[in-house]
């Protein structure tokens, strides 16, 4: 097949930023892409051939735009499935599959899927919606603390609340779901793990969330994990049956939990390039984004090992800060070597909003993480007008 | 200022292989472009955010793509200086500088300007036309072997002639010239150099041309050079003095000889990211095209280093085919570690036309040469009906 600067066209669901950034290989390689995306003021408009603006849930919009394109992938999992298993049927080429689509969109699902080909995760179950839950709990079967997880993506909110007391129970949504026991963890790791269709398979190295002290949040991206070598080693074997067991095409991000007795628990997957990758871009030999692109045309995987190490740190808007946006102090940290940010491309910031990332390279890991921190207290994503 | 996701406007002359790369940084950045080429498909309008299609040679339609933009760069040189000159009386910023455009679209302007701020370069004289140099030689002040180029950009065919013999004299147009003393040579280097326009300076290491033995085409751009130190210095510090002395801001690329006795001598320089910095994109900390977009916004200069050895091959049609393009054997080389295609986004191939790019990076040298023969005597650049 001639991808390369040829009549052969790339769809792709979705055009935020994992589809900006897909582009930019796209771009490189000169291969013609469609984006469909409902904003039109979606990050990836530009830099794609043809950009649609629609709805990713509705079946004809989906279907329609399938029927333009000669292999079809996504950046968001949130799309309607029977409009890719109908057009699947037809002989369209979609990685991921709708069929590992579906095994991954509830995750209730998931976790039923991880349990079935055992693999290990926190011990669990699913439930149709709150009254099934509440009635598992009146009948003393759900013990406290427990985690909630609503089964959907799309749900609007935060789909992750730890029930510590039978008055959490009362701010749950009345939604499909699962508990999960709450699993003491002394590091929260991933591994990407990327899969062409001829079945040729890689991972990158295990990275290490680094979080907040005190608020709880991912602060630090860190490649590679500054784990021991028998954890690593356990981390990327079990992300690799993960993606056997998906029979996944494309980046594959496995988000694990180290225990404190040294276990690996899959946490759960995302079908597609991920947050967790994103340093890639700049200290790996090839970028998540560019394996995505090589595995579902099923071309040869590139190096997935590390030039240097890398750090990556999320911009997202300030709390209290709604409007235009802007980057305080991005020159700041521009004047510092090894880092360069991304911007996604969003004109307006709100409270939380991902608008762009940072990514810390150095020869060094401990230089590195001095950097990280140097940055994330320095920039600021703020409104124009306060 | 602020550059990112707001409403300031860059603009770009020229929509080419290296306006394509550059806008690869401003969507990094989210700063929007605006790109003037005569083609309607110049590899540059995509990702753009304003494509506009017209002559770069035309004293209007130069003039009115500047009244659009903030600031005004280039990535080819050869644009209406006279609409430039009218713009920045205006106040537009227009890096580079249409006085160094003026310094450099002429080689005899050039070598007048080397001799004048004491930059080594071959002996050399211009000429106004034809006639004038060969006046000079039945005059007896021509001693052959000599090279003949003709001093300005966009003359169609063979820029550059050793004239060995009378007759290959018949064989010169009667343009404007230069004539330079030939030589003797061992390598051919070039430095980056970025400079901002408050003045902060950084080099890239020295990079080395290796020719083909018999051919005598460029066949690598090897960085760094295999040079001894004292050479490597020496042609940074010439290097400097030669930004230093045009002012320039953005990317300045200086290619020299070093001669058999290793003197460095300045052959010419190209105001704009250029071939010889390719290899930056997957080697260096900050490609030359992300400091080139730093250096036109005033923003702190990226680190210069290397992260591994990187060598680039040129991707050009191969003779004998005409037509839409094909890349033969592009998923062996693919199949290699630490090897990228960049792929232009010419339909049409043509013999000798340069079509694309291919990095080699590894962390050692030898291995990334090896590589690298193995690309070039894989890949070829032919049309799909021969």
């Amino acid at each position: 097949m001639n991808y390369f600067s040829s009549d052969f066209k790339l769809g792709i669901l979705g055009g935020g930023q994992l589809g900006k950034m897909l582009l930019s290989d796209t771009r490189k390689f000169d291969i013609q892409t469609f984006v469909l995306d409902p904003s039109d003021e979606a990050p990836a408009r530009l830099a794609c051939n043809n950009f649609f603006q629609g709805d990713l849930l509705d079946f004809d919009t989906v279907y329609r735009f399938g029927k333009l394109v000669d292999v079809l992938t996504i950046e968001i999992e949130n799309v309607n499935l029977d409009a890719l298993e109908k057009l699947e049927n037809e002989g369209l080429k979609i990685y991921p599959s709708p069929k590992t689509l579906r095994l991954i969109q509830s995750k209730a699902v998931q976790k039923e899927f991880y349990i079935k080909n055992k693999i290990p995760t926190a011990k669990g179950k699913a439930f149709k919606n709150l009254k099934e839950l509440l009635v598992e709990f009146m009948d003393g079967k759900l013990k406290m603390p427990f985690v909630w997880k609503s089964a959907r993506f799309g749900y609007d909110g935060n789909g992750v609340k730890i029930i510590r007391t039978p008055k959490d129970l009362e701010t749950l949504p009345d939604v499909e779901c699962i508990m999960e026991e709450l699993v003491p963890f002394k590091n929260e790791l991933a591994v990407i793990v990327v899969r062409n269709v001829k079945g040729e398979v890689k991972t990158y190295p295990v990275v290490e969330m680094e979080f907040h002290p005190e608020a709880n949040q991912v602060e630090y991206v860190i490649c590679p994990a500054r784990i021991d070598l028998p954890i690593s080693l356990k981390a990327q074997e079990i992300a690799l049956k993960v993606s056997k067991a998906y029979k996944h095409v494309g980046i594959l991000a496995v988000e694990m939990f180290q225990t404190k007795d040294d276990k690996i628990l899959v946490n759960e997957v995302a079908p597609r390039p991920h947050n967790s990758g994103h340093y890639s871009i700049e200290a790996s030999y090839t970028s998540q984004f560019e394996n995505h692109l090589r595995a579902i045309l099923n071309l040869p995987l590139g190096k997935t090992e590390s030039k240097v190490a890398g750090i990556m740190v999320n911009l997202v808007g300030e709390e209290g800060h709604t409007g235009n946006v802007k980057y305080k102090n991005i020159e700041k940290i521009m004047a510092i070597d090894g880092v360069t940010p991304h911007i996604y491309g969003k004109r307006e910031t709100r409270p939380f909003r991902k608008m762009g990332h940072v990514t810390i390279v150095n020869e060094n890991m401990t230089e590195a993480r001095r950097v990280a921190e140097e940055v994330k207290k320095s920039i600021r994503v703020i409104s124009t007008k306060q």
